[in-house]
């Protein structure tokens, strides 16, 4: 099969390729190059015309299973959690992510939808996974049961490091500083868990929004900052040293004060409306430290596209990556550059740069087709035409006769 | 949406339409005629030529999450269960079958199945379902922990009678003799379901084989008898006054007699050969009493279409009505007839004969579309060609680039 | 003391005595006749002139421990529980309830508000109850964890009453049919829990709306029907001469009736609308049955006043006795007859004929005083003005400066 | 409303006003001057004549859940444990104690009270606490099951502070030595515990009587220390650097000699006479201590009044702080001095300084009225006239007909 386009984005953060094709034979790209010289008597061509071709995206920090705040959530037990996230799982895919970092959720729940969509029961992106984040007692989102573990000193959280990975862990999720700012755990705490991580060849991500909690966990040397709402340019300088990856979740902070906001304004017989302008306050003052991004990302930090969309999940899309790429176009980034943060960064950050992340020859199949030219406008990533992975297309089923 | 072919049949066992179609409306059947009289400007038609139009077909007895006999069985959590019931769900929808009757797996998963499908999460049949089968202790498939749950005395099925239908149960299932022919439940402790269930409006099918479980299960007033291997002519005359149907499950048989005549051929390092003769013998026995099916059906009882498929399960289809439908073609019965015992007779002890079972104006678009004429030539049945469920085009997703 | 107003009700259906007076010492009533003979010297007097003084009222259905539905509910524990049922018996008590039969709740709470109260830590109505209702399992608001036990079979039934009487159980309350109409119960399961609990010297309440359950537990010898909604003439004559009482319940009826439509209409952000359209349809039918009430009453069946308010719980008032008694009226009752299923039946019912219930010598001094008179205008006890139990004056704590 | 009397304490442990007046509007204290100067139309005046307006008093150690010595404490259980609490609650705030720290008790309980008093279902002081006390194993008071758990090493320690401050806790509350003056946590215990809950923003309370562990704990550096039998000068005077307050409790010591000196006199069936002996020597020991009361309280240490009454708990008052400042009076203190310690002293360590404390504009209407001249005559106290929370008067029921 060969597919054609007028611009070709293959995700390094700075080229781009006109009026060429990438072939792709067994799952694997086999060759890019002008459509012409390609051509065969008997091989399918699908010429998409004015459109871009580019890697399947990577969202690096997202719940699948995010099911705590739907209404009927007494209703919910495996099975249907299970259902749950298989169909925030299946909109992912369909919308052109390939592959995601689940950053939290059921213990087994990752593992066992990697299985089944082995087996070809389910189609499904690729995922790496922690399983239950690890929090101290009482720490951030302590309440929600399955998904997150309250351990505390260095010998239960070595243990609990150990069983994660023991059941199927690819990383370790980490809650190193409250909503409201506090530090959680102590710098021992959180050099136990990153030792105990790395030894067993696993890496560890952080869910850190402010000072002191920022600075222990770049000391203890974690592997991804999620959030890092509070960075300092010195900070950043000496993650890039370091290679610890920063993943700033903008789009998400953007939504949340949206939604805060209008619940604030309209009233909800649900809601606690007082908390709903806590949270807007609250988020008004962690978006206000975007400014600093563009900066922060100039020290040369790698950063990565997560969406992390844990409001009105059953509604909204399952994995807006292509509006977190917006908010860093916003924020000062050409749309190259946002777009290797959701490609080639993520595939390294997940240890997968020899498989995926970027169009090149001998890499597996995993292409998304938008309209439209994506090198110039990125709000072309939110007009999808088609998705391969691994060579094979993926659909969204017919809904309608 | 106007579909056309050059046989219907609408599922009442007689009536055979030649050149006519079939107007689909949200959702429903709005007519049945020539299509000339039936186009309009802007319809779009569909026509299926040398094709026949029948009701989806209704699978009276399948076991959705029959993975006991998966061989990596123990990596089977819930999520597992879960993902792998709605494979087999799915390839079941994408063959045909519309409407399935499951006879029992987990507590609570065709439950949750048919909430994430209202939920739009998954695309999958119709289900009816009992959760659980009963069983005395040590009775049939006792060992099937989690599909089926063991309870002696009449007041100890009675409350599980009542729990079962407190959690959602459609159907109380009891396994009333063993694979051997052995009798499990008392007269009493049978009445006693019968009674619960009944008072509680709900109906009761019993797997039973052999003499005198049979003759107690049509005394208790059963709803319908699976499998009734050694049913006598008095007995089929009865259970038609009494209007307790019969679900035959002929393909099953022929199917395990020879898988395990296979296995006592070739041996298999994982079988046990005496095992496999013995069941060779078993099911050559069994067999050997279908020859009496046609006077059995001839004194008026209601025949249903059940497969009951629990062997290679993740292979082989999930729910092979064709197949059961062709075994009864064998044994006497012409294609129509054979038609709606998984047509109309289903829907009609499923209390669905309003909405389903046959192609009727007013009733719910279920669509099944076969090469060929099914009316002369039952095995067009495996050949789909096209399946609607409430009017939506039901898509097995492409498989390869 | 003495309290003297132009109205005097004594509670047994037909007298009003005319500017008279009550003399009460030590807890007690010990005269009652002309205020000027009674007086002595020093004796302080109460003249409340054009008011109505009657015994205090007895509620025979209310629910303390409601909290089912508070909207915060994942917040009570055992301690909030506990003062959650305070606030409805001071409310209940205050509004001139002294007197009140708890129809289930959480096991030991009624218990150990009463023991509260004898030690003077809390200020409540007398409270005769049962603990946890009985239901079978999937039966009646078995989904009430804490207020409701599930319980099979003659044997299962009868160890329950044991225990809950040995838990300090007045009454067994049983729930005999479904909201829905389903029977429950079996006739075996009914006799058996009569039998154990009157062995026990205590009384059994049904909850039972439909029939054939309402003839069942007729049959069964029950003390007290609980709505009874669709009684034949046929079944109160029976239930007179068995001496059988009935607590109809009405005004709970036309509370959620209107509740119910007001959600229908308006909409609710929480609701499901198609539950409250079911609701509307379902209590209108119920309500329908009141209009054959008076015939019913006129059978000589002891008739007696429950409100059984479990809706917006923390916002009504606890014990809408004084509605209860408005909704006899409205169906034909004069005001005394009406009052008295509210004192002396009642009374007699909970077996406290010897101390409460009406105004009488010796009797103990629960008093209630309305605004005008009471005889001519049920609506008067909506105006308390006082309350005593057992000669001391109850106070609704003063809530502003 | 205007309140006047001869004599208003503010509370700030030197001021005494003469023939003035407080406004109290919408809760709070709005002016403090002369009566006349005040007066409005129609405002209304409440001129208490020889009487003294002094704060709302603030127990800064009590227990309100000390239900461990009750006779009948079998037939605890959380309902009882909750009206019992209540009780007491009630009477501490009727008696003129506004605000309370509870010192510990069951998990939940005062969290509870605190809801139910939001929801206005209860009338209660103020209150701040800590949930169940940590103690180590077999350390001060562990057979207090419900109200104190065992923890060991700083990690479960750790974990405990988290925990408990996860659940609401406002303190941390310490037993750091024994009733026999042995040291019970390590060094190292201490130091975690202090650090974990200052990093959660949350103070620590330590019970300790002894040497070494009262240097232990000031080393800690934890907030107050209660007891503290044993303080020497140079320890007053580095907690007074350090801002580590003391609450000597020193009326519940003289309670308890009386106690059992009349148990050891008069013997009782309950008592065991050498425990009496025993307790009585201890006490005398204890109490000889007081003598350097003065002289340790003129290092400028912050006192705070406790009463710590948990002896006849359902006898005696429930917070008996008239008491323990009249025992400061007699060691020395002039009542503005002794009160300043259960007024202003208590309002800052409970960071509630703002709010309450001192009879000031702009602060809520916490008041106490007393006859006479408290300025003079501590035991003025003891005769509460009226009590005022946050503007709303306070009213004991009325007992009596």
């Amino acid at each position: 099969m060969i597919l054609a386009a007028r611009t070709i984005i293959p995700g390094d953060g700075k080229t781009v390729l006109k009026d060429q094709a990438v072939r792709v034979q067994d799952g694997r790209i086999t060759a890019i190059g002008p459509l012409d010289s390609m051509r065969t008597g008997d091989e399918p061509v699908r010429d998409y015309g004015e459109a871009t071709i580019l890697p399947g995206l990577i969202d690096m920090h997202l719940h699948l299973a995010a099911w705590w705040s739907e209404r009927d959530k007494p209703l919910y037990d495996d099975y249907l959690r299970g259902y749950f996230a298989l169909d925030r799982a299946q909109r992912a895919l369909w919308s052109g992510v390939t592959t995601v970092r689940d950053m939290n959720g059921p213990q087994n729940l990752c593992r066992q939808m990697v299985r089944a969509a082995q087996k070809g029961w389910i189609s499904i992106p690729r995922i790496s996974f922690c399983n239950q984040a690890i929090t101290v007692t009482g720490g951030h989102t302590y309440y929600a049961v399955g998904g997150t573990v309250e351990r505390d000193g260095p010998d239960e959280i070595r243990k609990e490091v150990r069983r994660q990975i023991r059941d199927g862990a690819d990383w370790i999720k980490l809650m190193a500083s409250h909503e409201d700012g506090l530090q959680e755990f102590t710098q021992e705490e959180l050099n136990a868990a990153v030792d105990a991580c790395h030894a067993l060849g696993k890496k560890v991500a952080v869910h850190v929004a402010a000072q002191p909690a920022l600075q222990m966990c770049i000391d203890a040397g974690v592997d991804t900052i999620e959030h890092g709402n509070f960075l300092t340019r010195q900070q950043a300088l000496i993650m890039k040293e370091k290679g610890i990856a920063w993943v700033p979740t903008i789009y998400v902070y953007k939504f949340a004060l949206a939604w805060f906001q209008q619940i604030a304004e309209k009233g909800d017989m649900d809601s606690d409306l007082a908390f709903a302008h806590h949270q807007v306050r609250r988020y008004q003052h962690y978006l206000s430290f975007y400014k600093n991004f563009l900066e922060l990302a100039d020290t040369g930090v790698t950063i990565l596209a997560g969406t992390d969309m844990v409001y009105e999940t059953s509604k909204v899309e399952a994995s807006p990556v292509a509006k977190e790429l917006a908010c860093m176009v916003e924020l000062g980034f050409d749309p190259l550059r946002a777009i290797a943060t959701a490609t080639s960064n993520g595939a390294k950050v997940l240890g997968m740069q020899d498989s995926i992340g970027v169009l090149k020859e001998g890499l597996l199949a995993d292409i998304l087709v938008v309209k439209g030219d994506a090198s110039k406008e990125i709000a072309c990533l939110e007009h999808t035409i088609d998705v391969f992975q691994e060579g094979r297309r993926v659909h969204r089923p017919q809904q309608s006769t």
